[in-house]
């Protein structure tokens, strides 16, 4: 048999569903639309160095002393005392070039070290931004693919789940799909892809950013194939891979 | 502010996602399409004194000299010595009427319990069979609702989505609707309502079914409104509440 019939592309919603998840053997991309894994994308193409996800505030204050940049988000807001949370705008070629950022946010930098614990065979981070270039290098490399949506504090959330209907509507004729969620996720882009901004306003994520008044973020959040980078995780650090 | 106007909607996509939800002051309804929901609609309606649902296999052999019909289902069979499992044509009028079944399943009965645990006001059965009758129900109540989808171990799964968009369907208008996965399964349900059966032909749940030559049985829980009756959770045991 064909190695890419028998390579599989499953959907996970949300991190608290990852243990009917093996990823040994897998790639993993981990999915925070808004707005954590698009500012990753953003900062690694625009230079930075590298970014170090930490689960905690507090892990991320060791880093004080250290020169980096250090970036906290809880509940969409920049921690105070902060260089930055995680929007975008903030991971510029000016502010990122050259430089190591320490980043904690509510969902993304979970979701990517779950996926390490779970011994995935790589952990790339996607976005709206990358999309392309992310689904190209990853039909070549004949191994099985898990999107890992971070979601809303470990729930459903409709963006992540969007962003991995177009990635499974670029990469299906390669793979095997053998869990709902991916069918589920292909379906929902297939009503979102016209335009995913108005499809979007009903959900609960959009309401929270609206708030926090940050149109221009969730705007930047879905533009197409702005970047050509992909971010791994090597070690403990998200590097620039391609 | 109306008190129809502050009460939720809410669906909670697996139960390993429950951590998310208040369920207190809640009513919870279990879905379990393939097929425990369905079966436990379908014997209450026609007649069974009441149904036991139990974690394990040992918590129901516990009951082997009760005179009550023990009905034990793993990985969609019936286990080796047990009267039945969880196929509705064992839950006929000629089989169960004025008997208690303590029932064992895979997904549902694992729903029906932490839903107890998290102090839901009310716990409910819900199914195609059903779907009416509960809504209508559910509609006067002047609470908030919960549709749990059990899944399958833990996961997302087509058919208990679908189930739960058809009920958002039904009673979007009189409560205010907060989680993405509530759009995302009504809008799934859109998708698939003209035939789900053909809809459901990708998932899964589908495929190990088809295994197990139960195709009767995927059609007989598609069926709409076949009974009136919804079973709700009154101590340990799931009695007919109207």
């Amino acid at each position: 048999m064909n190695k890419n019939q028998t390579r599989t592309l499953s959907v996970c919603l949300s991190p608290a569903l990852l243990s009917s998840y093996n990823l040994e053997d897998s790639i993993v991309v981990v999915i925070d639309i808004f707005r954590a894994s698009t500012s990753i994308c953003y900062g690694i193409h625009n230079g930075a160095t590298s970014i170090i996800p930490v689960s905690t505030v507090e892990e991320c204050l060791k880093y004080s002393s250290s020169g980096h940049l250090l970036a906290a988000e809880r509940n969409g807001a920049i921690v105070e005392g902060f260089n930055f949370g995680n929007s975008p705008f903030s991971y510029t070629i000016d502010k990122v070039q050259g430089k190591t950022i320490v980043l904690t946010t509510t969902n993304g930098t979970r979701s990517i070290q779950l996926s390490k614990s779970k011994r995935a065979s790589k952990v790339l981070v996607g976005s709206f931004l990358n999309i392309t270039a992310l689904c190209n290098w990853l039909k070549i490399q004949g191994q099985s693919v898990v999107l890992l949506c971070a979601g809303w504090k470990e729930n459903f959330s409709l963006e992540d789940t969007l962003f991995a209907g177009a990635a499974v509507e670029k990469l299906k004729d390669g793979f095997l799909i053998k869990d709902d969620a991916a069918h589920a996720a292909f379906d929902l882009y297939q009503l979102a892809k016209v335009d995913i901004g108005s499809y979007l306003k009903k959900s609960s994520h959009s309401a929270r950013l609206e708030k926090l008044n940050i149109e221009a973020d969730i705007k930047f959040c879905l533009e197409l194939d702005t970047v050509d980078s992909i971010p791994v995780l090597s070690g403990d650090k998200l590097i620039k891979m391609i």
